[in-house]
């Protein structure tokens, strides 16, 4: 039995500018890349933090096309192809600056391993990412457009694949790495939400800025609180320097979010 | 219910140059792309055939590299990742030249949505596949590394995918594209083989020329021969020109592979 793995999400606004075409913060991704090469041996084949899976968000290379391809009739065929290969052309540079920087780090499409119903994922292969895991290889998924059940095609997000993959794999601690220091309320971080204090600061919950198709920071913190098992999450700053890498090292940055 | 499907194997031998180093034939991958762009309609949902999923092999994308990462302790991670990426670039070159040409084309890798056991499939995630079939997409899968659940990770090859999925979705036809006009006994194509007459040509059948560790010409035929359903298979020559178009038009290329 692998040891609990972390879950690591990278928004896709600390990868990629918010524009209307694909245009990626290179500077920001190889950081990104050297914090998660820092916690993890070449040699070892399990960082210091135990197994790891990495989840990006599309940022620029999927929110515009999204919107772009969304008709009353759902997405075309050529919408759906144009999304995924936007969103997979993101991967690519994600996987290419964690390899170049020695983290074992595999591409795994949602649009090729998972279905969803109503935005929802409704079943995934995931025996292929409990193996790798096993052997030190770091997975590495993407919100992404899926084929889905009820609505032919929808967009599962980054941060709904974070959670899925926390229950499946009974993760250690799950972060959501974004552009801002947490849940914020008037300026300041929220240092704690959970079921029991979620509404009296729900009003303070803003969605994130600019263009957004899978819910914000609102949709964030509604993912992580329903997680069905008791795993420890955090919203936190990832364009910061060494905040990644204190995360994995165990670190408590930004907001908590816990269920109990 | 959609309609059978055709699946159509295009072999790394006519898309790639038998080299050390990946080197695509971007010339044979855009005529490929233009024959089967003939036989589907960007208006209708399904071709002229009906429903397509094609599948390549990886040539010089993924034989030389497998073979370099092959230890007797098995694949490392590294070797996986290096393996899968190159083949992945392949399927991005083919997919890029389909869309262009009016085929709605999306990639599925292997990697993402199986595991095999001793080098066979063992699960896959397929619902996703079939409900593209039934809106018109035409999914693209290849040769490629995958995890394995006795040796690690192994190589699946594109004539496996095509067997494996020609039972899961019943289909219509099997075409094996090749460099060679079908199997050759002393020079001449064998029109047709069955079980009852491979023991009389087996001695005939030769291993494709050049680096391949998936099995060659004989190992297509024995994939072909162990299908559990009655499906009319070809193996013909994809390197001539018109020879995709017209087996997807219904003609009988190369040689005939039945299991009656």
């Amino acid at each position: 039995m692998t040891a609990p793995p972390t879950i690591l999400k990278l928004g896709g606004s600390v990868l990629t500018e918010k524009t209307d075409t694909p245009t990626p913060k290179l500077a920001a991704i190889r950081r990104c890349a050297r914090e998660i090469a820092s916690t993890i041996s070449r040699t070892s084949p399990v960082g210091a933090g135990g197994p790891l899976i990495i989840i990006h968000g599309a940022g620029s290379f999927g929110h515009p096309q999204a919107k772009e391809h969304r008709t009353p009739a759902g997405f075309t065929n050529f919408g759906i192809i144009e999304i995924h290969r936007a969103v997979a052309s993101l991967n690519d540079l994600v996987i290419e600056a964690l390899v170049k920087n020695g983290v074992p780090a595999a591409s795994l499409h949602p649009f090729g391993c998972l279905v969803a119903e109503n935005g929802r994922i409704a079943e995934m292969e995931t025996d292929q990412i409990g193996m790798m895991l096993a052997r030190g290889i770091v997975p590495v998924l993407h919100g992404d457009v899926v084929m889905d059940r009820e609505t032919g095609a929808s967009i599962v997000s980054g941060d709904q694949l974070a959670t899925y993959l926390a229950v499946r794999f009974k993760a250690a601690r799950v972060g959501l790495g974004t552009a801002v220091d947490g849940v914020l309320a008037d300026g300041a971080v929220i240092p704690l939400i959970t079921r029991a204090n979620f509404e009296s600061v729900r009003s303070h919950v803003q969605g994130s800025e600019g263009t957004d198709v899978t819910g914000g920071m609102l949709g964030k913190v509604l993912e992580l609180l329903a997680i069905e098992i008791d795993i420890n999450s955090y919203i936190f700053n990832a364009s910061k320097e060494d905040v990644i890498a204190g995360f994995l090292a165990g670190d408590e940055p930004g907001t908590r979010v816990a269920q109990g």
